[in-house]
């Protein structure tokens, strides 16, 4: 913060909050808020029902509690004092109503987003997280596995198909589960809702999915095909999957985010498919799914040792079918390495 | 808007924005956001990757599709125009990484919460709304029945015993589950994060639970006791139960939302036990599992038929053990009508 000349940092629930503090604080209306000065004393305003919750963090900032008829946004004015324009970081998540009662009670600073500051601290894992990362990996890896192996998805709605790959998942120890099965034209959709569709012969089926290891979320995607495919979808399955090896043989330290991105879209550019990637190549991945750095055209941030993201190229045909092939991977001096090794030949299930 | 002189509107994906378009935009780093003017059209700006997800709501608002490489800022300060002093309320729930980005783009503007806006229309729920709220609770008590018959709980761990719950309220088709599990000294802790502790005789455990029909969540809480309870725990469950009748008994159109909470108060007061009662009585049920209108001091908002809000009061004893016994209601005109009658007496399990 001195480096940067922030004079304030203000953290809601969040994984920042999570990677300063330990405090999982619970989002809600009631607000928790992280109040740390540049200099001083620091102070971390909790409703009272969850002072319990906070634990060791309390030894780091001394509690504010309020109670659900106060009023915090004046607990955080009492801490802050009188601003003139020193400059107020505000967490990214931080909901908008909190930031402009905050602002309201406190008058004056000039407020900025919060998310460059804490990007430099999260981006680069330590062998801490890094085990985290790896081990929820493997498990999810074994997970998929099992579930390719466990029988016929035809007749299953995706609602149901996904939750047999979570609680495959969530057997081997991993925690805050989520997922995404896209089956059939859905599968063109990269953010589909997993509906009550009933997956059948011919479809593309697309699993997304993912849960932590203290914390340290996993996040894979694999395209099965129900039945036999036919020439195209092999044709564009493989496609994808050297796009998605293409990717992690181009991580090295110094690269910048954005070339990952380019390695594959020219890929599918020369292929006539440019147009049918939606989405950029990859995203940051920690304490929260999507984190940075993104690897996405216009970031220019070099990537450094340890630090970890999905590779994930996909190509999507709208009424038809998609397929994306997804692992995480991790940037070391030697180039990347997959924290995933589920298999990426072509799955045909029943 | 009109009637508020508020000119613009914008809402990021929350309860809000489903409750006005049926829009069930996914919430991450990538800008959903709907632009609306009080007079003129509006605009729906979207991730590429998210398009297909909008379904009929773009019948309702343009499109505004960005992809991965392009600033969603510019396209909201575009379908803004310059502002001078025209006010622009802002959805609570709304990033503020987001808001401050688009404030800055933007330039000029008086913003607010929209909060207050958006309560006045999500606060009384309509007959469909209440079917659903109202079968949401009645599937959520049956699963409750099941849950006490199923058997012991001691030997579980809190995480154990909520996912029975949790799937035997799943199974009867609710959606969106989420809960709480506390037990022992920590059921002293109203929010407290369901963990591995193996629950034991002698123990109250608190369930706090619900899940969604048709986006309507169910929001029930029933505290039993592992082994014969003492004349002292009988006696606070005794209590407490009352205090969640006569909170009920208090309900009818026209009387201050804060009354609700002095009603439990007064008698916890006066029972010695003021201290205890570390919240307030209830909040409201719809879309959010807590929304407007709070039951809670200062609050003088008159209640109208048609609200539904919980009505919960509990009382925690540091180290030793918390009980709670949370329904959600209804007000109808003649007075409170419950959703939920799984069983109030003391429940002792094995």
């Amino acid at each position: 913060m001195a480096e940067r000349g922030i004079d304030w940092l203000l953290l809601g629930p969040s994984a920042d909050l999570f990677y300063l503090t330990g405090y999982d604080a619970h989002l809600s209306e009631r607000l928790n808020l992280l109040v740390l000065p540049a200099d001083g004393e620091a102070a971390l305003v909790v409703p009272t029902l969850e002072a319990p919750r906070v634990g060791a963090a309390s030894e780091l900032a001394p509690l504010q509690v309020w109670d659900d008829h106060e009023r915090p946004a004046e607990l955080v004015a009492q801490a802050i004092g009188n601003l003139a324009n020193e400059r107020v970081a505000v967490g990214d998540q931080l909901w908008s109503a909190f930031l402009l009662r905050i602002q309201a009670e406190v008058g004056g600073g000039a407020w900025e987003e919060a998310g460059p500051l804490l990007r430099d601290l999260r981006m680069v894992k330590d062998e801490v997280e890094l085990a985290a990362l790896d081990r929820a990996g493997r498990l999810t890896d074994e997970a998929w596995e099992e579930f390719i192996a466990a029988g016929p998805l035809s007749g299953l709605t995706e609602r149901q198909a996904l939750r047999r790959l979570v609680d495959l998942t969530e057997q081997r120890g991993l925690q805050g589960m989520w997922g995404i099965c896209a089956s059939g034209p859905a599968s063109a959709s990269p953010h589909h809702a997993t509906g009550d569709r009933t997956i059948e012969q011919g479809d593309a089926v697309i699993f997304d999915w993912g849960g932590t290891i203290d914390g340290y979320f996993s996040d894979v995607t694999r395209t099965v095909h129900v039945g036999e495919p036919d020439a195209e979808f092999r044709a564009i399955y493989d496609l994808v999957r050297k796009a998605n090896q293409a990717t992690l043989d181009a991580v090295r330290p110094g690269v910048p985010c954005e070339e990952l991105d380019r390695t594959a879209r020219l890929m599918f550019e020369a292929a006539g498919h440019g147009e049918a990637f939606l989405h950029r190549v990859g995203h940051g991945l920690g304490l929260e799914v999507h984190e940075e750095p993104y690897l996405v055209a216009g970031n220019d941030l070099p990537l450094a040792a340890g630090m970890v993201f999905s590779d994930e190229p996909g190509l999507y045909f709208e009424g038809r079918f998609g397929v994306r092939v997804e692992d995480a991977v991790v940037c070391t001096e030697s180039g990347g390495r997959r924290l995933n090794e589920a298999t990426r030949d072509l799955v045909v299930m029943e």
